[in-house]
């Protein structure tokens, strides 16, 4: 498909109608990770729209599952919301009824500081497990932030620096499309760094059929003019092919959610919820958001905690989906697999053994294996039908040396393929996720 | 059960009639990871029981599954075995037709210089993936190993360090019991030291039940008269609760292998096919098999890659035991629960995360999560129904400082249970696995 849209400067005020503030009030300070420098980085941030808005989400199928998310859940059903707020420093897990109550709490200050409805405010949070959440704090940074609620870009930045945990860099990226002559606009914010392999559905529940598994957090902003139901089925194929698609370390957290929210201030013909299949301003739409969060989550895997390789890990040719899902994720956790690549090694005996011993179908005298540029299209095997090809050592370590590049499998038994973005694993993962159990605080999630 | 067996000197060749030897033949040199120090260190063994012996195993269920391992399976089915003939340095996995080609001579050469059967020859090999067996080598190494076949203690100590890859130490046990007034003895050496959580099974067929997942090698001798179908029955439930209890890295290898030879030479009496679990003998020869398997296991887990702690992680209260396995595993292997092993942190927040990410059933409000010295009964609770304990940090620290000890999880959802052997995951591992390309033979299998 012809490229539909265009980049466009900022994130999620990009789009008409947003404004957004991100502000200090210590809570990372109290017990968050090393991300944490201790009182000099945003961590609470809050996000508005003018008009109550569509809103859509996805959501972690972990079974522990932190007080934010099950609010969310509940609310987004709903299908509308205005506002949301966010904290960094805790994660609000694990924390039981009076987890809830918090979370529940967030909302209704920021209902009040608002003017709106507390039904039409949504929650996230990040940062440690099991810690209580410190609402002095949080009450204040709420005030301060919606003080502070303003519609320009360095807003954004703050609220893209507000969310960070392990993460090195806010990560921040919008989009223009045309609706029917009308230009749209498409913002997003997300979170790494550390805990991520998402595995989110709309609800939280585990589907039947894909073994799903940072916390990460994706909010995304735009101002189509498009109904609940089909701005969550946008959501959801977005998500499947982008956040859903990238491991740092193979651990689903308990607070992954990624949400969206359209107030239609584009005034582009409204995609309604019957029909909206055919609809082309919908499947324009779909490609562009789809874009935005590929973006936003190849950017959480190049800053994963310690990472110096991002490997696009790509099977081709499995049996069937699930199979094809299974043998990229298992090459992609496997700490020989990730240790190889991030000594340059194009050690492909451990590749094909993680493949053998993944849930998909294996057949060894059928297994191809080679490299490409990042998305580029030449292939150089290191293995074809299960024996080493004539490459030399010398250009396969070629080929796994720059900071990117693309495993290609092919395992010849079917047509399904999948991909995903993973990372290779460092000294620096390990020295960094260690922690220091002299200094508590310096524990991370 | 009142311990029926004592501990003994020695290891394979402490049965009688057991003779065994390990040379050089510089095939570690040729092709294997840094565990070679090129040409210094054993790498051929030989195992002979003066008569033919009953013989069980227990394969990889890897679907890509070396060579010898296909011999292995076929020829155990015999049920009769002689010799065992083991190289390190090279795995012959993914060898294609010559890999099959060179185990099979492997067998040959060595039936022809003991004059035995080669259909009563087995093999093992372990290192590289992927590289042509140095066949030259490997022969002028039978023949020397051959001519060196001897009983004492002090030749099997050599076979157990020539089949050493990564390992720091050679890894060996003996034990004696009485069956019906006999003293019988079983003995054994394995080697580890990374690409280790063996999911084994008789045939190498995975069985649909269970998700299974270093090369491991583990060789058995034992005295005991035995028909092959009662000690493949007691070498499959040792392992289950042994060999394939265990994980340094959550790689299962291509050629993960233990094999048991009984040559009747205690002249206890037979423990035949029939009615053998009702058999006391039986039961009393299990036990300490279960003894010798598990201790040699406990020793791969401690001299695996890099690994600083050792931790048993039991599950207890699991719904099904594919339950209490799935959550077990999934703690065992979490990146963030390795790291925090390693430095020495409490973090009940990532254990409960990848409890709640597992395949089994979890309920928030129904874990606790404690810790108890290795093997002791009193736990210090972390986390009860959910919800942090009022154990102080300090306290917590002190629990998991030790080099070992126990995780006790319980998800108080039904009565099934299981236990994993697991390693931390520190900087040492992944220097030893990145390699250095610049020397090709430095790298690990």
């Amino acid at each position: 498909m012809k490229t539909l849209f265009k980049s466009i400067v900022g994130s999620i005020n990009a789009p008409r109608g947003f404004k957004s503030s991100g502000v200090f009030c210590d809570v990372k300070k109290l017990g968050t990770g090393k991300g944490s420098n201790k009182g000099n980085k945003r961590d609470l941030a809050l996000i508005f729209s003018e008009l109550p808005a569509s809103v859509a989400g996805m959501f972690t199928t972990n079974q522990i599952c932190a007080a934010p998310v099950k609010v969310c859940v509940q609310r987004v059903a709903n299908g509308r919301a205005q506002a949301v707020v966010v904290n960094s420093g805790n994660a609000n897990a694990c924390t039981g009824k009076q987890g809830m109550k918090d979370a529940l709490a967030m909302c209704r200050v920021t209902a009040t500081h608002l003017g709106i409805s507390e039904e039409l405010v949504l929650v996230g949070s990040t940062g440690r497990i099991g810690l209580p959440m410190p609402m002095t704090n949080i009450r204040s940074g709420i005030t301060k932030a919606a003080g502070l609620l303003d519609p320009h870009s360095d807003s954004a930045a703050n609220v893209a620096e507000a969310i960070m945990t392990s993460d090195t860099r806010p990560k921040e990226i919008a989009v223009e499309l045309k609706l029917g002559g009308k230009p749209v606009r498409i913002g997003g914010i997300c979170k790494g760094a550390g805990m991520i392999q998402p595995g989110m559905s709309p609800t939280g529940a585990r589907p039947a059929s894909l073994p799903l598994h940072a916390t990460m957090l994706g909010f995304i902003t735009t101002d189509a003019a498009i109904a609940p139901k089909a701005l969550q089925a946008a959501l959801t194929e977005a998500v499947a092919g982008s956040f859903n698609c990238i491991t740092v370390d193979g651990d689903m957290s308990t607070n992954d959610t990624v949400l969206v929210l359209a107030n239609g201030l584009a005034n582009n013909k409204l995609i309604t919820a019957s029909g909206y299949r055919a609809n082309p301003d919908f499947k324009k739409f779909q490609a562009a958001l789809t874009h935005v969060c590929l973006e936003l989550a190849k950017m959480i895997v190049r800053d994963g905690e310690g990472v110096h390789r991002v490997v696009k890990v790509i099977v081709e040719g499995a049996h069937s989906i699930e199979d094809a899902d299974h043998a990229a994720r298992a090459v992609a956790n496997s700490a020989l697999v990730k240790t190889s690549w991030h000594g340059g090694d194009p050690n492909w005996g451990r590749i094909i053994d993680a493949l053998g011993y993944s849930n998909a179908k294996i057949v060894e005298e059928s297994v191809d294996i080679g490299y490409s540029a990042s998305g580029g299209k030449r292939i150089l095997w290191s293995l074809k039908q299960g024996q080493p090809t004539a490459t030399t050592f010398a250009r396969l370590c070629k080929a796994v040396a720059p900071t990117e590049f693309d495993l290609r499998i092919r395992l010849n038994l079917g047509t399904a393929s999948k991909f995903i973005y993973a990372a290779d694993l460092t000294e620096e993962y390990v020295d960094y996720n260690k922690g220091d159990v002299t200094d508590p605080a310096s524990l991370g999630g």
